[in-house]
């Protein structure tokens, strides 16, 4: 690395609050525990417990919340040189997890004007983002203005400034206006992101249709930018697609799931730091199956990162 | 009483989040207990608990929050047909209370598009209200639209059907746009009111200027409906104004303060109980400082309002 | 008059465009007339004209538009201390009106986001206010906040320092959100007002019913402030009813009608000249058909308003 | 042409209302003609007229003044299949011009709500874009959403079915938010855009910075798609760059100025009809400053769009 960082991700950074008694539902869950959560924080975190310098560029508000997210993510090593406190009185977004059983689990999102989305364009630097090799960009950061408009204006600062970008769909429906809208901006972006990550219900949703297919999907993402796709399939493994026609499928490992949340986030992380590394996209796969496995059997999603030395365990473990 | 219910208050019903680990600032807390909040909402479970009959009418998020509210007034015997789930996916406000010590005591509040401030006067029942010999109205549900309407109609409903109204002023500065609005529906509000309780600092956001005088706040006010006025000083006790000019002080009692959150509302439920229950304004004014200093030294609002019984072994206890 | 004004006036003044070509619909209209209009504004300027000393309070746009009302205002004599210049880019109110033929006209409103809607409270003073011995409220401005706000602030204040309140209904459909909303302003103000003036169309707005029954609508408003309520019902005339139990029958006035815009304006204008003047109730009622007659003959709404040797001559005409 | 339309314009297609009696300022004016207006459907007229087979894709209010206009531009032989009436209460955008002299003209604009910002992305067909040539994109309709996104979805549409871009900056500041947030997306449009046409001004505001320096403009734009790029300097001429690195510069004809409005609108109709007939670059410069001479020399910016002839004339007439 010729730079400071491997990776600067941009989007938003909040507070999970997981159901402290659980196997129920929430109505009878009577404490909760707070985490730091929110895709690129959780991805920042994580490849930073792995090894990699990451830095962070998102809006904290001005509270006991916001300051307990940006104490957490100096603590995990990120660097939070590109952290905003908010000035207009928003709010950390919330998610309240339930866990009525390992295979129900849900959310109750608290997004309403929240800081993460008040990310303004002027807030973004240039001089920050040529500091790393990647621009992380996470899908819901693009759901409502001004933070759509901040990331739009983060790609092209590393475009111009040849950064590669990397693109985590990271979907959630709550934010978005509508289908088609979610759409355009995902197209938008995907056209000019180098690696694009996701699952096959998120690649339906940059297409915005149901039911699609892997082969057409990349086929019409590979006459532009992006030169590596991975699509989850869930429990039935993933596949990485790159330009040169070569594909290669990972599968899943096996966990005692405790809850569904986090396994996207960790996967990234994983993956990604294989990459960074230099390891071969198979091998990269297998970091993200084996992170994800881990985190779905604990508790929270950023304080569950793995290090690499567990995630190496669990795959010589489960591999022989 | 000829009617079913004493009172029927209308306003919030909300969630409170309490530090479990206190006396120390919110981020360095992990853990948060759930409790039902919002002060007409307190006032009711509290008045219910001393052995009135109450109702409430307000409005619900549609999801596990909402559920817990509603289940929760049920099991304290608040009727709860006034009530109206959301259906445009508004949250639950919430409140997460930090208690660094006794005497600093903060709340993060959720208030951003909360479904207690979406009740629409259409939800609001004129055969509901009829069966109440007062209305109970909190200050903040008049801060935004549609609430605002909802409470005025209910005003409307309750003076033709001559209902008496009791108006606790509860200001939350949160949710105001600014003070000359908050000053303008106090007044209206107050004007039609029978029973006005507040504290001086709520009685100078009536009027809109600081350091206001109790002999010309209630001199204004007698010229309208009002026939008692309630003005608290903390510490220093209360006094009960009545339009023939008899002036009562209460004083307050002493507690082993853990927070001061839920002091208006214990103080609210049972100077009403006392009164609907034909006791006397100095016994009123007792009920509602016994009441005060038994929850201030409990961990939440709702579940520590007391009974009659240990209000009056209160009152023994210290008057002796 | 012991004071300075006969009345203040409070709400919007705003751009008429009238179809110079007409009898056929808008589309084939190419050229437009520009008059100053709005319903209050309307009325000052009436009564000016008429012999009153009028002031009024209201926003104007900055820009041309703004600048010519506040011109034209002057011109007529109305005082225009009260005016307030608009700082946040809102525009002037506009109503283009289309006139098919004299029975069918209509009007295509420019309504949003417009200056005369964004009068904030603080922009009312009450020095001003005192100076006049009514207030006129037209209903309109209470549509949305914070003129809302602005003109119930005026109403404490004109209670407050013994004003008489004349309300004119003044019911534009198009501003309004919900009837139940309408409604419930409609009747808070009404119960404070001296003198209501509507047609009965707007008293059913009042009600939130259809089809409702004069006897009806004024028993409910005597018990409280008023002391005369107009009801007009177009070419059957009019009905005054006063707290005493009198009623007094006003009819309507043959016109050439070109138009039905400004009738009800030009009426309110002539009543209250009238009134103020010390004329009896019956005369009162002849003054504002026959200005009614007068303005729907001619093009304009405002520019059109008559003199009361105008008024007198036409009703001496059609009365012998 | 193999296909139906030489190009289809999305974005705006609202009202002028000209000043009847100019050269002073608004305020005295009484009298105002009503045109159609708009930037982008001004392009499709004045190319109708010159010969073009043009469509036009955008949303126009449910009243009388949308009526107007889509029956205005069928009388120009603009398809108007891509026309959506608004079904939301939207209102047409108004353009009041006021002529103070022919140096100093500005424009009142009625744009808060506006129907035609509100197209929505589904409102957009793929079917109807594949018939053209080209997609004309107007920098104005990029400024809120959701038209902003119906816009983007024209570009991918155009994008993936082979029709080349052409965007005019049209920049109106009155209905953006910021100057960074117009830059994002003028950047992101232009890097995909095959023409791109705007005076100097506005390539200023694609780049955020003042007093920016064409050859700097055109050389970061030439690393992505375009291949023309037109910048005009007002009375000095303009200047048309190609990718191959020719440059040829127009000047300007003399006209007998009224007033500026429309200058841009018949230059962009003229230089992309000149082009679409096979006309040298040199050619089409003529033809845009051209057809510019006769607009600012009549009242109107749509009705006084030229013919190729009186084009044609023009250029004879002043190049001789």
């Amino acid at each position: 690395m010729a730079k400071q960082f491997h990776f600067i991700a941009i989007g938003r950074a909040a507070i999970d609050l997981n159901a402290v008694e659980y196997n129920r539902p929430m109505e009878e869950t009577k404490t909760f525990s707070k985490y730091v959560g929110g895709s690129p924080a959780n991805i920042a975190i994580g490849a930073s417990k792995m090894g990699l310098k990451t830095g962070f560029i998102g809006k904290l508000a001005d509270d006991q919340h916001g300051r307990f997210i940006q104490s957490y993510l100096e603590g995990a090593g990120v660097d939070t040189q590109g952290l905003v406190t908010d000035t207009e009185g928003h709010k950390t977004g919330l998610a309240f997890t339930e866990i009525k059983s390992p295979q129900e689990c849900s959310i109750l999102m608290y997004r309403d004007e929240v800081a993460d989305l008040y990310l303004y364009p002027s807030e973004v630097s240039e001089d920050y983002l040529k500091q790393a090799d990647y621009l992380l960009i996470s899908g819901t950061g693009l759901a409502q203005s001004p933070s759509r408009e901040a990331i739009l204006k983060s790609l092209l600062l590393a475009r111009k400034n040849g950064l590669k970008i990397i693109f985590e769909l990271d979907y959630r429906e709550y934010t978005w206006k509508s289908a088609e809208e979610t759409a355009i901006y995902y197209q938008l972006v995907a056209q000019q992101s180098d690696i694009i990550i996701g699952t096959r219900d998120e690649f339906d949703v940059l297409e915005n249709h149901l039911g699609g297919d892997n082969e057409a999907s990349v086929k019409a993402l590979f006459k532009h930018q992006a030169e590596l796709i991975v699509i989850k399939h869930g429990v039935e493994g993933s596949y990485a697609y790159e330009k040169n026609g070569k594909v290669t499928r990972g599968k899943a490992y096996k966990a005692k799931v405790l809850k569904t949340f986090g396994a996207g986030d960790s996967y990234a992380a994983a993956f990604i730091t294989a990459l960074v590394n230099g390891e071969s996209i198979g091998t990269a796969l297998k970091y993200g199956a084996a992170s994800a496995a881990i985190v779905v059997s604990s508790h929270s999603s950023s304080e569950a990162m793995p290090t690499i030395e567990k995630i190496k365990a669990l795959i010589a473990e489960q591999d022989k």
